[in-house]
């Protein structure tokens, strides 16, 4: 290899461990986000709401600076092929993490709204339903970093039990307002609650359908899902 | 101008005019997609949600387009600066088109969720926000096909009237069900279309706010908004 193809070839591959880096720190700070604001939930604690919601900013920076680096880098090397294929994967990652993280900010936001005096109990059900998603988010991040398609593909497979556990919990929240009327106001920022999760999972799978694009090149077969 | 680079100037014009088709295309069919969403839940018309959902599936198959047609003019064009980033602004646009369609989608799906034996009275109040929903989506693509930054402004200065909006049909609906217990079920679903529609201005909005930038390189100041 000529000595100036080696060296650009070593710099793509720097600036590409830039992006990942980012994009791996961008994930840490969403998934923490989520499992916070199942917290704030919990406790119906509006300090640790306002301060998911104020964290935020920083993954919007974070996908602003993926998207600086990302455009430097097809100016600058001119990458092809496969390197092109991750640097716009790249890309849409960390459009989709920034989504992640308003979606943790979205459920914080509900806090207040939810009085703090009843803890209503529907609110017990929603953390199980947390934590699955949370670990959806974490383990694509694992795929993404390790470059598995595999271990991408589990992550994938594990969205029709969130969406199950979403309807169990629909269906729950529904009986419940039901049976409490008082509470159907908030019960109403727990369906969007549990949607905001459910969504969640959605585009934790998302991701993972992009790491299998980018390690295989293959396409996975466009999955049925709906957005909220 | 040498002849080549005439040559490569006029390739570049040419592929980013078909860029910015696939993207009027897809918004087109997105602001169709909304307004016959919301007549098929005016009517109760299961027939006419199935259709949206499957030419939903053309939306999905053009923003798949938009993104091979633009990683074809990264590779092949080497854009740079002002150039480079209208590509990067068409990739998002058409990904944020992309859901626009989705939420259009997702209130079909909601229609068979709604007894139609009863036609409860809130029905009626959604209506005109999708209206006002669906001519965001118009303006904005008109304000990019037009490259015009202050139509784009104008979609963004809207969006708070349309937040309002779902705030009052918040409020309706609540209302409604604690006189209406029977209806939680089918009021818990209108719930979920109203966010769709406020939902679909703020994606309308990040639009105007991507046509802002690229016909600018100005940022608008991120405003604050939540995902649901």
């Amino acid at each position: 290899m000529p000595q100036t193809q080696e060296h650009t070839v070593k710099a793509f591959d720097q600036d590409i461990g830039q992006l990942r880096g980012l994009i791996s720190q961008m994930g840490g700070l969403a998934e923490s986000a989520i499992a916070d604001a199942m917290i704030a939930l919990q406790r119906g604690d509006a300090t640790l709401a306002e301060r998911i919601a104020a964290d935020d900013k920083r993954i919007d920076a974070m996908e602003t600076e993926v998207e600086r680096t990302a455009v430097r880098i097809i100016a600058l090397r001119a990458p092809m092929a496969d390197d092109l294929r991750e640097v716009v994967a790249a890309l849409k990652i960390a459009s989709v993490i920034e989504r992640i993280g308003d979606y943790a900010k979205n459920i914080a936001r509900r806090v207040p709204r939810i009085e703090s005096e009843h803890r209503i109990e529907p609110l017990s059900i929603l953390p199980a339903m947390g934590r699955m998603a949370a670990a959806m988010v974490h383990d694509v991040l694992n795929a993404f970093a390790a470059r598995d398609p595999e271990a991408a593909l589990a992550v994938c497979e594990r969205d029709n039990a969130l969406d199950d556990f979403y309807d169990s919990i629909f269906r729950t929240l529904v009986t419940f307002m039901v049976e409490n009327p008082k509470t159907i106001s908030e019960c109403a920022q727990l369906l969007f609650v549990a949607k905001n999760l459910e969504r969640i999972g959605d585009h934790a799978t998302n991701v993972a359908e992009m790491v299998y694009f980018a390690a295989t090149g293959v396409r996975l077969v466009e999955r049925e899902r709906g957005v909220d």
